[in-house]
């Protein structure tokens, strides 16, 4: 049973090593491996308007930001950004995430939603947004440094909410 | 005569009249309508990796920066924004700062240049982007509040250059 709430602040020593095991994997999110727990702090939990995790039996299964993508006039657009631990994976965590963002974007006020940086290579995760409704608006040419691969094209996914 | 050269401190009191235009008429920028010289000295002078002023016989007739687009992993793509005074449109200015960014981009050890938040609107300058090689990679629906018009569509531009 998936269950998904806020992030309150003693969430973090538990949303850490999600985190940490993503960006070291240099393979989805464009943050350097090497950024330590402070600075991922301040990314993750900071920075966005909102954070979540998800549970799964209690234990923390995955978790996800919401944020404004540019400033003022193009801040009826949010941004999100999900990760699910390894030992969760394949469970639908990823999904109900995605479900619930979309929800809670509506409630933030959002307009749309934008991801700005699909590494072609996630063909999962790729698949899975647009079940959830999201178009792929354009690929940007070798725009991700991937840690295996190198520069590879990424795609821009977008979808209205209202 | 155009000539372009990186923006000192003390050029800052000659370009902020024109950011101030610019981010005031709200049809272009997604930043604020209200955005105070302060902050305005940040997101123009201290977040870009480099400022740049283009001069017309001495006068500040345009302003441009470069920054990375994205984080580490993305951060071999540069984005940059590019103003021109009103008294100094239509001389070419926009043009020679589009051509003087491509080659300081390529300097800076950028790879590829991006536009993300192109507003349809602006049909002179995606003309003059398409000109120096840029293309229309996608188009995001109502993802700007043009100050006028409401939520239109704006465009992501992107060329690479190594």
């Amino acid at each position: 049973m998936i269950s998904i709430k806020k992030a309150e602040i003693k969430d973090w020593d538990k949303i850490w090593p999600i985190v940490q095991e993503v960006f070291q994997s240099g393979t989805t999110y464009a943050y350097s491996p090497e950024t330590n727990k402070e600075d991922a702090f301040e990314i993750w939990m900071t920075a966005p308007a909102a954070t979540y995790v998800a549970l799964s039996d209690e234990n923390v299964a995955g978790t996800y930001y919401i944020k404004p993508n540019q400033p003022k006039l193009g801040s009826h657009v949010c941004n999100a950004g999900y990760m699910v631990s390894t030992a969760a994976r394949s469970q639908g965590v990823g999904r109900a995430m995605c479900a619930h963002s979309l929800k809670e974007a509506v409630k933030l006020g959002f307009k749309a939603m934008q991801y700005n940086l699909v590494v072609v290579t996630n063909k999962y995760a790729i698949k899975l947004w647009q079940d959830m409704g999201f178009e792929i608006v354009g690929t940007l040419p070798r725009a991700f440094n991937h840690k295996e691969l190198g520069l590879i094209d990424a795609h821009i996914m977008y979808q209205l909410l209202v």
